[in-house]
C-alpha cells in the first residue's frame, strides 16, 4: 500500500482524553478513531491488525475441533428472561425493542441463543460432543467507558460452547480449549498467566482467567514464581501459616489506649507486631450484624466474605450503620461482641494463640484474647485478602501479585443454561439429562489493546511479527539532488519485487521530510523499516531497522532476500 | 470435515413458515436457523459459504483501490438528525438509549459515520480520492420481514463510500466500483443486470441498482435484448410511439354506455383497440384535485407521477375521495372535468389523434376528444407504467420485464452528506468545497439467497463451484459385507489425500443407509460428489457425480487426481 493513498492521518499531539499508552498511541497512529464514548470506529491500519488476531483465534479454534458460526446481535430479551440473564447484567445490557413493541438486547455473549439452538438441533448421546465458536461484536453499556478498546462498549469477542453428556466430556472439551488459548496468546506475542477467577455473571463453578501481563491493567493476580499457581486477586488462596505455640496465657485484659491511630499506632503502644492484632469488621448480612475476623495486617476479601455467607447479601458496615449502633465504637470492635449473630473468620485466625483487638468500648484495647477461651467464630474461610509473600496455597513459596489485562476467560458452566433453556439429550438407557456446558471467551479487540501496551516505546507502536498491519515498512528518501529519480525508481522496484514475494509492504512514496516519514514509521510500527536514500542507492546498499530493538544494518540493493528474516 | 462431527441435521420436512425455495432449502439443508423474525443464525455450512462471498468482495473491492474499515453498528442518533435520515428512516431504523440516555441507532447503512470521519481527517485536494468500504451486518426493522435472508431485519452488506473533488472524479469512482460490481457477481456465478433505479432513502441523483434475475424477485425490472438497456420498473422508461395521423376528426360525442365492465367492455362495445381508450385517474395534490391521463391498456406509474408534481404530495383517489366528490364519477372521467387544476399526461397521449373517453357522467363516454380542442394537458411526462413489447428508449427494440432480486446498488450521491456533516476540501487556490460523495452497497448474505434460489431442484442446493461450503463431498458406502473394513479404509485415505492437496472435504462417514447419505449430499449441495463403495471398490474406481447435471463417471482409485476438474 502507497502512503500517497493510505487513508490515514497521525497525529502529532497526543489526543487530550487518552489516558492509556495503547490507546494514546492507537490514536496518534490512525488505527482508530472515536465515534462516541468507548465505541470506536477501526480505520484500515487498525483493521489489519485486527483481522490478524482473528485469523489467529479462527486457526487455533478450527484446529481444536470447534465449528464456526454467527449468531445474532440482536437477540430475543426473552431468551434472557428465560435464563435470568436479563436481571443479572441489569444496565450493562442494551436493551432495544422493535416497532412491534418486541424486546431485544444486544449480545454481550451468547449462551442463550446457541444453547436454544442445539437444543433443537441435537437430543442424544451420540450427538455429542459438540463446540460452536463465532467470531463477533459484543455489547456492553459500560458506566465507565474508558481505556480506549480496553474497556469499550462494543468490541470484538470470540466466544465458544462446549456441549457434552457428562463431566469428564466437559473436562475434555475444556482442557482442548485451555491449550488453544494457550497457543493463541503465544503466537499474538505477549506474556500471559492463566489465572484462577471467578465466574461473575456468568455462572458456574470452574473458571480461569487468561491475564496479559500489563503495568496498567484493571485487574490485580496474584502467582506463584516457583509452581503454575494463580489467581485473580478476588479468588486467590494462600498457604496456611504455621500455628504458632500458645504455652500458658493470661486472662484477657482492658487496656486505655487513647489517640491511637489505626492499627499501627495501637500494635506499637501494645508492643506488637500488626500481624499479631485481630482487626474485627463489621457488617450487615440480611438483616442481621455479623463480624469478620483477619490478621490486622490483611484486608477482607468482600467476595470471598459473600461466599461464605453462602447465599446471604453481605454489606460492609458504613459510617450509617455504626451511628444506628452506637454501642459498636468503629476502630475498637472485639471478636467477644455479643450482638454478632455470625462470626465468620479467616484460617489465619486459628494460627495466632493470642490476639490484641478491640474491646468493644472506645478507646480501649484488650490483650491476650484468646479463640474458644474469649471468642468464637461460626463460619471458618480464606477472607484475607493475600498479600506479596504470602505462601502458595499449591508448593508454600512466596506469592508475586502483578496486573494485568484480561483477554481471555474460559468457564466450566454444567447445567445452568441447559436446565433454563432446555437442552437435553437422551443417553444409551433412553434416560434424558441435561448437556453439560462450558463456555470460552477472547477479547480480540482487546489483544490488540493489550498488545500494544505491552510493545511501544516514547515514538510509537512496535508491533510483533504475526500482529503488524504490514511486514515492511520502505521508505523512500529521494532527497532534491541529481539522484533523486534513481532513488525512487529503486524504491519503485523494491515495492514491486517484495510484493510479488507476497510481502505485505508499506511504502511511504509521500513527498514530504525525510523526518516525518521516520517518525510516522516509529509511530506506525510495523516490524521492518527498509529505507532507500541516495547515499545507499550510490553504494547500492538499503539500510534496515528493526523497530522493536532499534538495530540497524545494510541489506544490498539487488539482492534483499526477504528482509523480514533476522 | 467428518458428517460424524459437522453440526449439522438436515430437516425431511418443509419448514412451515418458509415462502420461496432459498429460505426453504436453506433451513432444510441446515445453513441458517431463525432466531427471530427476519434474524438468523448462521450454522457451520452456511457461514463458509457467505465467508466465500465475503472473500470474493473484500478482493475485488481491494483490487479497485478501496480500502478496508470497520464502522460501529451502534451509531450515535445525532448525526442522523444532522443529515436528516433519522426522520427520513421512520420506523425501518432500530432505536436504543444508553444507560445515559443518549440516543443511538443500529446501522443500516453508514454514510454519516464515515462522512464525520473523513472530515476530520481529510481537508486538501491532495487528499482527495479515497474511497473506504466495510463489511459489517446492517439492520432495518422492516414491516414484514419475509423471504428468509431475502427480507431480513439483520444482514451482512458491504457498503463502501467514495470522496472525491469534483464530479469527474466521482464518475471515476463510481465507474471502478461498477466493474468492481460486475467481477464479483460474474464470479459468484449467477446471472445479473445493472438497472436504473430510483435512489430511494439515500439520496443523490444516478444511481443504478444490479439485479440477480430470479422468479421470485420482489422487484420487476426492464430490459433490452437488443441493447444493453435495463431499468427497475419505476424508473423505466418508453420509446414514443409513432404519432399516428389525424385527418379530419368529427366533433367530440357522447355515447350512453351503460353496464360496461372496464376499459374493455366500453372499447369492445365503442369499437376500438383498448390502447385507444383515454385513461383519466384522479388524484390529489397538495390539496387540490388532479388528473393523470395515460392509454386506455397502460398503468400510472405512481412514482413518476409524483416526481412529475416535482415537490408537491400525491396520492390517488380512493373511495372516500370519489364520495367527496360526486361531481366526479369514478370510471367515467375524462380529461375535459372542469374541476381540475392540473392534467398530467404521458407523451403516448400525443401520438393519438382521436380517444375515448369517460364524459364525467355516469354511465356515459365519449368519442372523438382530441388534444388540444378539446382537454388541454398542464405536464407533459414519462407516467405510463412500461409493459413488455414496448419500444427501447435507447435503441427502439422490444422490452422485455422480468423479475430480479436487487444484490448491489451504485450511487452517485453528490454533496448531500459532505454539506451536511461538513466534509469539505480546500482546491489549489485556497477556495473551499464539499467533497462529491458516491456510494455502494452490496447485499452479501442476500447474494447467498439469490445464488440458491438459481441454484437449485427439488433435491436441493446445488452451489457454483466459488461458493460451496466445501469442494468435494465424500460418501463411504461400506455396506455390511466383508469388504465394509476395506470401503472404510479407502475412504480414509481419499479423505486425507484430498485435504492434502488444499481440497475442502466434507466426508460422510456416518453410520446411516446410503439413500440417507445420498439424499442429504443433494440436499447439502456440494459441486463434486464422491461414492466410495463395495463394489467399486472391488473394481479399483471411485464413482463421481456433479450436482449440477447430476453427470456421473468413474475416477480410478488410486489416481483421483484432483476431482474437482471437469
Amino acid at each position: 500500500m502507497r502512503m500517497t493513498s493510505l487513508f490515514l492521518r497521525t497525529l502529532r499531539d497526543d489526543p487530550a482524553d487518552a489516558e492509556v499508552e495503547s490507546h494514546r498511541l492507537l490514536l496518534r497512529a490512525g488505527y482508530i478513531r472515536r465515534v462516541s464514548a468507548g465505541i470506536y470506529a477501526w480505520l484500515p491500519l487498525g483493521y489489519r491488525v485486527l483481522r490478524r488476531i482473528e485469523q489467529i483465534v479462527r486457526e487455533e479454534m478450527d484446529a481444536a475441533g470447534a465449528q464456526e458460526v454467527w449468531l445474532p446481535i440482536t437477540q430475543p430479551l426473552e431468551l434472557w428472561q428465560r435464563s435470568g440473564r436479563d436481571a443479572a447484567y441489569g444496565p450493562e445490557l442494551f436493551r432495544l425493542q422493535d416497532r412491534k413493541d418486541t424486546g431485544f438486547c444486544l449480545s454481550p455473549t451468547a449462551e442463550e441463543v446457541v444453547t436454544s439452538i442445539v437444543a433443537t438441533e441435537y437430543g442424544s448421546y451420540r450427538d455429542l460432543p459438540v463446540n460452536l465458536y463465532q467470531i463477533n461484536w459484543k455489547y456492553r453499556d459500560e458506566l465507565r467507558p474508558r481505556f480506549g478498546l480496553l474497556r469499550g462498549r462494543e468490541f470484538l469477542m470470540k466466544d465458544a460452547y462446549s456441549f457434552d453428556a457428562d463431566l469428564e466430556g466437559l473436562q475434555q472439551s475444556y482442557d482442548a480449549m485451555f491449550d488453544a488459548y494457550s497457543r493463541i496468546f503465544a503466537r499474538c506475542g505477549f506474556v500471559f498467566r492463566s489465572v484462577e477467577a471467578d465466574s461473575g455473571e456468568i455462572g458456574g463453578d470452574t473458571s480461569r482467567e487468561f491475564m496479559a501481563v500489563a503495568a496498567i491493567g484493571e485487574d490485580d493476580f496474584v502467582w506463584c514464581e516457583n509452581c503454575d499457581y494463580a489467581a485473580n486477586i478476588e479468588a486467590a488462596r494462600r498457604g496456611e501459616a504455621a500455628v504458632r505455640d500458645s504455652g500458658d496465657i493470661p486472662a484477657m485484659e482492658e487496656v486505655h489506649t487513647p489517640d491511637l491511630p489505626g492499627i499501627a499506632g495501637v500494635a506499637k503502644f501494645m508492643g506488637v507486631e500488626p500481624s499479631a492484632m485481630l482487626k474485627c469488621i463489621a457488617f450487615e448480612t440480611d438483616g442481621e450484624l455479623g463480624l469478620a475476623l483477619v490478621p490486622g495486617d490483611r484486608e477482607v476479601n468482600e467476595l470471598a466474605l459473600r461466599k461464605a455467607l453462602t447465599g446471604k447479601t453481605m454489606r460492609l458496615f458504613g459510617d450509617d450503620d455504626f451511628a444506628a449502633h452506637p454501642e459498636l465504637p468503629k476502630g475498637y470492635i472485639g471478636p467477644h461482641y455479643a450482638g454478632a449473630s455470625v462470626v465468620v473468620a479467616d484460617p489465619a485466625v486459628r494460627s495466632g494463640a493470642v490476639w490484641v483487638t478491640g474491646s468493644n468500648r472506645v478507646d480501649n484495647h484488650v490483650r491476650n484474647a484468646v479463640l474458644g477461651r474469649d471468642f468464637d467464630v461460626d463460619v471458618w474461610a480464606d477472607i484475607a485478602a493475600v498479600a506479596p509473600g504470602d505462601p502458595c496455597p499449591r508448593c508454600g513459596h512466596e506469592l508475586r501479585i502483578d496486573r494485568g489485562i484480561e483477554v481471555g476467560h474460559v468457564f466450566q458452566l454444567g447445567t445452568k443454561y441447559s436446565e433454563s433453556l432446555d437442552a437435553r439429550y437422551t443417553d444409551a438407557n433412553g434416560e434424558q439429562h441435561p448437556m453439560v456446558m462450558g463456555c470460552y471467551g477472547i477479547g480480540i479487540s482487546r489483544i490488540l489493546a493489550a498488545v500494544a501496551e505491552g510493545n511501544h516505546d516514547e515514538n510509537g507502536l512496535a508491533w510483533p511479527t504475526n500482529l503488524a498491519p504490514y511486514d515492511v515498512h520502505l521508505i523512500a528518501v529521494p532527497g532534491r539532488g541529481e539522484q533523486a529519480v534513481a532513488v525512487v525508481a529503486e524504491a519503485d522496484r523494491i515495492y514491486a519485487e517484495l510484493r510479488a514475494q507476497g510481502i505485505e509492504v508499506l511504502y511511504d512514496d509521500r513527498d514530504v521530510s525525510p523526518g516525518v516519514k521516520f517518525a510516522d514509521a516509529d509511530l506506525v510500527g510495523v516490524p521492518v523499516q527498509l529505507v532507500v536514500g541516495a547515499k545507499g542507492v550510490g553504494r547500492g546498499v538499503v539500510e534496515r531497522k528493526l523497530r522493536a530493538t532499534g538495530d540497524r544494518d545494510e541489506l544490498p540493493l539487488n539482492d534483499l532476500g526477504d528482509p523480514r528474516a533476522r
